[in-house]
C-alpha cells in the first residue's frame, strides 16, 4: 500500500442555498479544492462522488459526472457511492484506496447535498428508522429520538447530566462561530441551551444539528507527487471502515462499529488516542458527541460527561474536539458532511485554522457515522491523517 | 494485483415482484450466490450493493446493510454505489478491485432494484435526459427518442435497415425464452417486430427492453481461494471503466467511452475480439446492440446489421451475443442487470446453460453502459472473463 496525501481543500459555505442548483454547490467544492491543490482538472485520474439521497431531482443518479462536467474532467471513472450518514467519507474511502493500491495517482472524492429544497422529512425519517424503510409503517423513533433515550440511559448509567450535555453545543458553537463555512454564526450560553425548546428531552434545540446544502471536496495524491504540488502535504496514516452489528450486541451507551473501528484505526496508523492533537467527530446530536470520546478512547467508558465538562475537547485540552464548530454550528449536509470534516482536520494540520487553530497540530482523526439508529445497518468510517 | 475469480452466482427471475420487498429480492440472489460459492456468510469481507433510485421507500439507502443483515452479515464494510443503468458492474469492480489488490480474499456484490411498485417514469425521464435534471425542464428527448435518432443516422450513413434492426429482438427474444430468468418467455418473429406498436420510429416496442424488479449477486475471491470452493473458477481477466466525452467528441453512431473501453479492457487481458466465444452487451433497445457490436470490435464501423443480419451475434456465429436474452427479454432492473449479464458470463464458462450453451467457451466479454443520451454523463464498463 501505497502512502496517500491530501493536497487539495475545498467546501461551500454550508446553509440554506435555495437559489442555487447542487450541480453548482458541487462544482463550487471541487474547483477550489483542484485549485487548492496546484493542479489542473486533466490530472484527475478517478473520482467518487458522495450523495445521499438528492430529492427534488433524480436522487442524485450521475451526480458525478454532472458536476465534473463542468470542470472539463469527463472520460476518467467517476462513481458515486452512498452510506447514509457516513457517505462521504465513503467516498474518500474509496478515493483513497484507488491511490494506495496503485490503481491511479491523483484523485478527487467530493460529497454534495441539497436538503432544504424539498422536503426532506420523509428521507430523514426513513434513515433514522422513525418509518420502516420499505412499507412506511411508523417505528416510534425519530432521530431526536433515539439519541435522547441514549442520552437517558448514559445518564442513569454513568451520572451524566443535563449541563454536560449542554456543553458539548456551547463549545461547539464557540468554535463555529470562528468558522466562516459554518451555518450557524452565534455562541450560545449554557442556559440558552438548557432554556431552548426542547426537542427531546434531554435534548434542545441547540443540541441537534441542523440540516442544510452545501457541498465539499479534497484531491489526494500518492506522496512523491504531493511533494511536487505543495510544501503542506496531509498523509492519510489509517482509514477504516465498518458496518454495525445485531441490537443485541450493542447497548445504547455506545456505537460498536466505532469500538472495534477506532481500535483498528489506531493500529493500522501505528498510533493511539494520545497521539491525537484533534479530533472531528459526527456530533448530529450532544449526546453523540460524548459517546464518541468514549468509543474513539479519548477518555474511558462513562467518563465523557466528565471530559467536555473538564474542558479537555476545547483547544488547549488532550484533545480538542469539532474545532470546525461540528455539525451543530455547520448542519449536517448529508453526502458533503465526512469531506467536510476532513477539510477541518487538513486546515488544522496545515495551520491553516486561523483563530480556531490547535498549535502545533500534527495528527488528527476524522469520525463520520451514519444510521446508528438501526445499529446492524449502521456504517463507521474513522480516517487517521499526519503531518 | 492478484487474480480474481467468481465462484458463486445468483439471481431472481426478473419481472413483476410486487408483492414482495426489497430487502426479500437482494436476500434470495445474495443467499443464492453464496450457496452456489460453497461459502459461508461469514467468509465475506466487504460487499458493495449497487442500486440505482429506489422510488418507493429510501431511495435505496443503507440497501447494502439492510439486505445483508437478514443473511447474518454484518460489521464488515458494506457501501452501495450507484452509475445509472451501469450501476450493478461499478458495484462488481469495486469488490473486484478490492480483491485484486488484496485489502480483502472474498467480496461479494450484488444489485436490486423494483421498479414496477412505484412510477418510476418520472426517473426514468430524467436519467435518460427528457427532462433536465435539476429544474425538470423539458429536453424533448426520452431513452427511445435518442436510439430512434441513433438509429436513423446508421441507417442514412450505413444502409441498415429496419429489418436488421428488428433482427436483434428476434435473436434475444429466443434465446430469452430458454432462460427461466428472463421476463418476456416468448420468441417474436420478425414480422412481429416489425409490424408491433411502433414507440419511436423506426424501433417497434420489441424492440425497447422492459423495465422490472429483481436482483442478481456475485461471489468473489482469490485464485487460490478459488480452488478450494469451487472446480469451476470463472476468473477476471480485466475490468476497466470509463465515463463519457463532451458532444462535440462523440457522433451519433458510437459510444466514446465504450471505444476507450474496449480498447482498454482487450489490452488489459491481453485478448483481442477474435478470443470471444460470447458477449452480453447492454441491448436497452435493439439499436445499442448493433452499435455495440462495432464498438466493441466484433465487426467494422457500419457493418453492425450486417453482423445480426449474416447470424454472427448467433450462437454458432462469430461472438454469440446475448445469449440470456439480454435486456430485451429480461428487462433492465436497473441496479441488477450489470451483475445478471456477469452470471450469463459465468454460466456459460462453466458450461452450465442448458439449451442455450455456447459450446467449450472459455472467453467472455460482458458490456454496460449508462447515461448514453446524455454523452457526457455516461458510464461504461467493459469486464471480460475466462476460464
Amino acid at each position: 500500500m501505497r502512502e496517500v496525501a491530501v493536497i487539495g481543500i475545498g467546501g461551500t459555505k454550508f446553509g440554506k442555498h435555495t437559489e442555487r442548483s447542487i450541480t453548482d454547490l458541487g462544482v463550487e467544492a471541487c474547483l477550489k479544492a483542484i485549485r487548492d491543490a496546484n493542479i489542473k482538472p486533466k490530472d484527475i485520474e478517478t473520482a467518487y462522488a458522495g450523495n445521499f439521497a438528492q430529492w427534488e431531482w433524480g436522487q442524485g443518479v450521475f451526480i458525478g459526472q454532472v458536476v465534473l462536467r463542468e470542470l472539463g474532467i469527463t472520460r476518467i471513472p467517476i462513481t458515486r457511492v452512498e452510506n447514509g450518514c457516513a457517505t462521504g467519507s465513503c467516498a474518500f474511502r474509496e478515493a483513497w484506496f484507488k491511490i494506495a493500491a496503485g490503481a491511479c495517482d491523483t484523485a478527487l472524492a467530493f460529497g454534495v447535498e441539497q436538503m432544504t429544497v424539498a422536503d426532506s422529512s420523509k428521507m430523514l425519517n426513513m434513515g433514522s428508522g422513525r418509518q420502516y424503510v420499505e412499507r412506511g409503517g411508523d417505528m416510534g423513533f425519530s432521530a431526536p429520538g433515539i439519541f435522547a433515550l441514549m442520552a437517558r440511559r448514559h445518564m442513569a448509567e454513568f451520572g451524566t447530566t443535563r449541563e454536560q450535555l449542554a456543553m458539548v453545543a456551547v463549545k461547539n458553537r464557540k468554535y463555529g462561530a470562528l468558522n466562516p463555512d459554518a451555518q450557524l454564526p452565534d455562541t450560545v450560553t449554557l442556559e440558552d441551551v438548557l432554556n431552548a425548546r426542547m426537542i427531546c428531552d434531554p435534548l434542545t434545540l441547540p443540541q441537534c444539528c441542523p440540516r442544510g446544502d452545501g457541498a465539499a471536496a479534497v484531491v489526494l495524491t500518492t506522496k512523491e507527487l504531493a511533494r511536487k504540488y505543495t510544501s503542506t502535504p496531509v498523509y492519510v496514516a489509517a482509514s477504516v471502515q465498518f458496518s454495525g452489528a445485531y441490537p443485541h450486541d450493542q447497548s445504547y451507551t455506545f456505537f460498536d462499529p466505532d469500538v472495534r473501528g477506532a481500535k483498528a484505526a489506531y493500529e493500522m496508523a501505528g498510533l493511539g488516542p494520545e497521539d491525537l492533537d484533534l479530533a472531528e467527530v459526527h456530533d448530529c446530536f450532544s449526546m453523540a458527541e460524548i459517546i464518541h470520546y468514549e468509543d474513539l478512547g479519548f477518555c474511558e467508558k462513562g467518563e465523557g460527561g466528565r471530559f467536555v465538562e473538564e474542558g479537555h475537547a476545547d483547544i488547549g485540552g488532550k484533545v480538542p474536539v469539532n474545532t470546525s464548530g461540528g455539525l451543530l454550528s455547520k448542519g449536517h449536509v448529508i453526502g458533503a458532511t465526512g469531506i467536510s470534516q476532513i477539510i477541518e482536520v487538513v486546515r488544522q494540520l496545515r495551520g491553516q485554522a486561523g483563530q480556531r487553530q490547535v498549535e502545533g497540530a500534527k495528527v488528527g482523526l476524522q469520525h463520520n457515522g451514519g444510521g446508528f439508529v438501526h445499529t446492524d445497518t449502521a456504517c463507521s468510517v474513522i480516517n487517521i491523517f499526519k503531518t
